[in-house]
């Protein structure tokens, strides 16, 4: 049953959880990361901590989610605590024991001063960060399984508003559209607004879709991603409206060739940056050192941007079973812009994309 | 011009900010909270900071949103921070005196942490929680036509959604289909993933959109909210499909009176928690104490939950302009829970609803 599958996957990642702290002598860990905590007890609601301590785990929420974490939660006892969380942590009823490592990334400031102020210094209270990156990064089978199947979906949208596009729709309607359409296609929700800028608006990076028409001869990105079972999809292309100058061409195929080379050169072992380095080289050969201003791509999971980045700063090691997007760009600002990304999963052989739709130019 | 009375009202908020620094002897202001930054200063990406000196502004963002911020940011100079935020405040280019308020509500643990450590101990850094409650709970005039648009929309979208309600579809064909007519609309998205929630699962305030069709004698919650112009909008109806229980019936007509008195109750001058406190009295009345585990409402503006909460724990007092929710429930697991809101604005006559949607029992 895949229920008992997730259950145990979830206690072995428990474990794997209760042995670095073990290594670095944490007494007890306070997760405020929703993401993590999806991953570790499958809550899929939008409020709570878990505490998680070498022989049990609490896990903490409001009345709102009463019923949803006694449906959902099982590795943990579900905790109401009706006078917050701080004041529940601090009751003296868990075994806190010296030290307690509290995820620093996801807390706010405010919260973590709350927290230590209520434990009176009874307790050192340690902000660990990135914590949890390295067991996310590799994602094991049924994860997969949920990340391809919310590849399909986002696959299966697209193809459905390209018939759509015309210069009698606007980049908005075309955004309502893709939502709506991952929804009916079984996603709980888009995993970010969806980016669909036509024209000289392709060339902002996240643009935010507007009233305007599409016109024959425009370039037009399309950047999204939905969300099945808690795991992300994210892909990116760039399609014409009619025929386009000679430039747009000319770069688009430079990007597809750019994003090709990235797809082809990653490997296992390799180190995030050296990554983002080739493909970067290869746009700087053509004269596009400027306008490709972002990383290479991203790890996507539970989180649409999660580590590994691609990046000049990425210094993951590339490893089996990581997701990660290839997403290179040109932006030629009031001009347009072209970007292609897939989501790759890596494995020992190389990159293999989680989408399947042509990279080639379509023009419409 | 509509876009230069906002840019008179961003100015007269940030002169707002700079008197309460002064009153606070704060030399610099770090804002973190989108919704803050929206507010002050128009731009709404998803990532920057704002700081305020007693005699500029500057707007630190990263490559994706430079034109984006070049276009909608008049008040700050706009700055890319291509090595990040803490390393660019720290870089001995802005005037940040000697105490530089963080915005701790909104900023992670770990940002907090970073920025004290680049500033090397050349400032006090000192956290402020709250800091803009008192200023963007009350609204101003150009505010209320953008949030009164965004209940319009919701309104509109709700009417459109109750006619397709029926045992051939699911609670989440009309959660996508909410999604679909808010951007159709004109909204920029939803304020929150709509709750559709039939039957037994109406009994849990925060349920998720289900793949369960809607069953004759069911009760369904229709809790939905959009975005326009950065301005949120909240509601909810509760409908039944056919005939429903007497039980069922007897519950809508206690949470319709106590809704309606929580209107007629709002007084300027009133702490909010006397408010919530009227309503829940009425509820106990009946006997559903347990069975309101939530607060009455809750502010809304450019986020869709904040100040004023009114709740046992709200200390706010109402005044002019403020506007928030009036949304009691009463919810009996396994069975069906009810729950109406409008969102209202507060004024010397009294709270007035932003929704004219009926609040009778409609029976589909």
């Amino acid at each position: 049953m895949e229920s008992e599958r997730v259950k145990a996957a979830q206690k072995e990642s428990l474990e794997r959880v209760r042995v670095k702290m073990m290594t670095m002598a944490l007494d007890a860990c306070v997760i405020t990361d929703l993401s993590v905590i999806r991953w570790l007890t499958g809550f899929s609601g939008s409020a709570g901590r878990l505490l998680v301590t070498p022989q049990k785990s609490w896990f903490f929420t409001d009345f709102r989610y009463q019923e949803q974490a006694a449906r959902e939660v099982v590795v943990a006892e579900t905790v109401i605590a009706a006078d917050g969380f701080a004041a529940e942590l601090a009751s003296g009823r868990y075994p806190l024991g010296e030290t307690v490592a509290l995820q620093s990334d996801t807390v706010s400031w405010n919260e973590a001063i709350r927290l230590i102020e209520q434990l009176h210094g009874k307790q050192r209270v340690l902000p660990v960060d990135s914590f949890f990156d390295e067991f996310r990064m590799v994602k094991n089978g049924i994860e997969l399984v949920k990340m391809r199947r919310a590849a399909v979906v986002s696959e299966q949208v697209l193809e459905r508003v390209l018939s759509m596009i015309s210069p009698a729709v606007t980049e908005l309607d075309i955004a309502a559209e893709i939502t709506y359409q991952h929804k009916k296609l079984g996603a709980e929700r888009d995993s970010f607004e969806p980016i669909v800028a036509g024209g000289a608006r392709s060339a902002m990076p996240h643009a935010r879709p507007s009233a305007a028409r599409f016109k024959p001869g425009e370039l037009i990105v399309i950047d999204t991603g939905c969300v099945v079972e808690g795991y992300a999809s994210d892909q990116t292309r760039t399609v014409a409206l009619g025929k386009i100058s000679d430039e747009a061409r000319k770069v688009y195929r430079i990007v597809q060739e750019a994003q090709e080379l990235g797809i082809a050169s990653a490997r296992c072992g390799m180190v995030a940056k050296e990554l983002d380095d080739e493909v970067r080289r290869y746009i700087a050969y053509y004269g596009y050192t400027e306008e490709f201003g972002h990383g290479l791509g991203h790890g996507v999971g539970l989180d649409v941007h999660e580590e590994p980045r691609i990046s000049a700063k990425g210094e993951h090691e590339l490893r089996e079973n990581m997701v990660f997007t290839i997403e290179p760009g040109i932006y030629l600002p009031g001009k347009f812009g072209v970007r292609i990304e897939d989501t790759v999963v890596m494995s020992p052989q190389g990159a293999a994309p989680l989408q399947q739709f042509t990279k080639e130019l379509i023009e419409l």
